[in-house]
């Protein structure tokens, strides 16, 4: 829908690098891992727990997730180096997952997107 | 792949709300709007440039985004509030688009996860 047509503000800046071919393809590839459908919901309880977690914990953790999913997730994590798992061979088997280093610093970014969620999405 | 049968440290601390029965739903709606193909790329680019952006702006500073999809975009960001659409009536027609305070505000969290992104993806 148009909006009235006068602008607000001028320019304040300028593109820091206008004849760039290409935007930030690191940062367009670190949104599509975190933005992946339910991706974002599952890191931000690990990093809220600050410990490993069970399989059954983060599903339980994270509603309307089946199983199927969440281990899809998980393996995806797995491979790009943000969790680990890890199995202690005890009968019945235990098997946790833990944020690497590489996971663990998401941390930040994460904290501030739930910050502006809180304050616009309330 | 399993990884090795011991874990790395022991529980630093417990989840915030163990009986909660859902997963940060404001937290979960910002992944997915953030989050969804593209959106984070022309949310930073609109970020960066700190002014309002012409619609073909945005597309050269976003490669591989089809014109078609950089508009459904540009319609999901306005509906969300995170951008407005100015239009004058000039000739030819002139049309911005500009971040709202609400999508100003998501500039600490997409530069979180910028510096994040240059540090782990490179």
């Amino acid at each position: 829908m148009p909006a009235s047509g006068s602008r607000r503000r001028v320019a304040v800046a300028t593109l820091e690098h206008p004849q760039s071919p290409s935007c930030c393809p690191h940062f367009h590839r670190a949104v599509e891992l975190v933005g992946k459908r339910w991706t974002g919901a599952i890191l931000y309880v690990l990093i809220e727990s600050g410990r490993p977690m069970r399989f059954s914990e983060i599903g339980h953790a994270v509603p309307d997730l089946s199983d199927r999913l969440l281990s899809e997730r998980m393996k995806e994590l797995e491979a790009s180096g943000i969790v680990e798992r890890h199995v202690t061979a005890t009968s019945p088997i235990k098997v946790e997952y833990e944020l690497t280093e590489r996971g663990n610093e998401l941390s930040p970014a994460l904290g501030e997107l739930k910050r502006w969620a809180d304050r616009w999405l309330n």
